[in-house]
């Protein structure tokens, strides 16, 4: 771990800042409601639905506020990363927004529809081997050609910024609120609530949700110090990265508490939501209701913003569809 | 068909008186875009996302209408009809709301699932054989002994105006349209559209979708009489019903035209609708979007209002899903 004066801590001015930079480029996304959970939990529930968000998920947020930041000069060498998932999409969608590359290097054993996705919104693969080292290789090779500049998925202070607006939208589209959850993974989201909310509503708790399977978040929470863990195995694939210097900055210091629930209880909650409020939802997003669902009396009589993150699923391999 | 003197036909005015009455009842639904149709037709499409409407489908605005149009002395008799599907879900609801019985007639042969939500709903089901005489019998049964008010699911002045309010919304959320696209099936909906469209913004065009394989309402509208098959065979099962006197009334007077699309067509929609918008909706509701691909010379550079009907699907059934 870094030490802490290296690092560059996001301020709730930058998180305004990005707010400025990001809205050309992104949704105001709705605030839905719900009675049927309201009833079932005794509770107001407040749905940010990210998952209709540019390219399905929040990540975009950073993502863009990343882009848009760049020097002219910067921006002309384009930007690059390595991940396989929502944030290759919204990185690859923000560059093509500003008509800059967008270099993603992913393991040729990525599935081809995650492959087909990135180059739809226009990112450029290079493919490494399924291994660390072989990705930090190609990646090392990529950079030092092309220049670009690296974007990390959430251990990045200008994303973290941009993540921070949803919490702040949040807010201006609900009355007041006693908790906000979010899902917990590498801590991107969960950071960017703390910048937000502990300078606009500090009275609001911050819950973090977690799978059983993948609780490394919750164990460093309980611990004290960051745990990170090898190759964890859950249907929540956003959430199996462990936390990281910056985004532990702000989850020791402002995060309530991490709840936990099992595969079986993010699946049902997440088939329970595409029932009951029609609309689309990834694993990963299950996983705070999936929580509520199961320490009702937590949330009994509060208002409470759910953060539902993405909606980048393969409609074709659903959880609950039995194996062929 | 009754003779044209003999019906009611719902004014302007009704729809407003409707709106009034069913606002508490109901939601005012969100209108979503996506650049991804937007890009893909070269229109502007606002889907009024009425899949997240109470009971998960518009006709609850029709049901409600109904409901909380009567005098105490009539609803002290409850609310009864012999539909199985959303109309039944948003009568039971419409029924609870105000606190009085709700008969719904259905075949015994139906879904158990089906059954379960009218039940979910509060909805008193009595069952009857899977023939038309039966339910005919079994029905006047239940009006004799209960006294209960029948509401039809469309071809009813006081439904009707209650399905206007929809398109009275969509107007007032968006800034101008050149036109309005609905499902067809029995009329309701699209009749709705008309009797509010022809007084509020009578230069947006009315289109109406339906399938290819139970396209009786387009052959309708071609011969300038109502054309009723038997027992038309699609996926989208909410619209099999055949219009009605009233609901000719509306479609023969101010609907602009009538197109259909494939069974293939409507799932392939369907499905880019919940990968792309990231919503559930029912196939019925796919039918409007799969014309507008097929047709969209007709569309380009148009504003199009697109009503999303429902979304009440059964996850473990559907269409892309190989047989186990």
């Amino acid at each position: 771990m870094k030490d802490m004066t290296e690092m560059q801590i996001p301020t709730y001015e930058d998180m305004l800042a990005a707010h400025e930079r990001i809205r050309p480029h992104i949704h105001r996304t709705p605030v839905l409601t719900s009675s049927y959970f309201n009833d079932l939990v005794g509770a107001e529930l407040f749905f940010k639905c990210e998952n209709f968000q540019k390219a399905g998920a929040f990540k975009v947020r950073g993502a863009s506020n990343a882009v848009f930041g760049l020097s002219d000069e910067m921006a002309a060498r384009g930007v690059a990363t390595h991940s396989s998932g929502n944030h290759a999409l919204s990185l690859s969608y923000a560059a093509g927004r500003r008509g800059i590359p967008c270099h993603v290097v992913m393991p040729r054993t990525a599935p081809e529809a995650k492959k087909a996705a990135v180059r739809g919104y226009g990112g450029i693969i290079t493919e490494c081997e399924p291994s660390t080292s072989s990705r930090e290789a190609v990646f090392a090779e990529v950079q030092a050609r092309t220049g670009a500049e690296f974007v990390h998925p959430y251990n990045d202070p200008r994303v973290i910024a941009g993540q921070g607006t949803c919490s702040k939208e949040l807010m201006e589209q609900t009355d007041g609120l006693d908790m906000v959850i979010a899902p917990i993974g590498g801590g991107g989201m969960i950071s960017g609530c703390c910048l937000t909310l502990s300078t606009l509503a500090p009275e609001v708790q911050i819950l973090a949700a977690e799978p059983e399977q993948a609780d490394d978040a919750y164990r460093s929470f309980k611990a004290g110090h960051i745990i990170a863990d090898d190759a964890p195995h859950t249907i929540a694939d956003g959430l199996k990265v462990p936390l990281k210097d910056l985004t532990w900055h702000f989850v020791s210091r402002h995060v309530t508490d991490i709840l936990t629930a099992s595969e079986q209880e993010i699946v049902d909650a997440m088939k329970l939501t595409w029932q009951r409020m029609k609309i689309v939802m990834e694993p990963s997003c299950a996983v705070p209701l999936a929580t509520i669902l199961k320490n009702r009396e937590r949330f009994a009589g509060k208002r409470v913003g759910v953060i539902v993150t993405g909606g980048n699923v393969d409609l074709d391999k659903l959880p609950w569809m039995t194996a062929a």
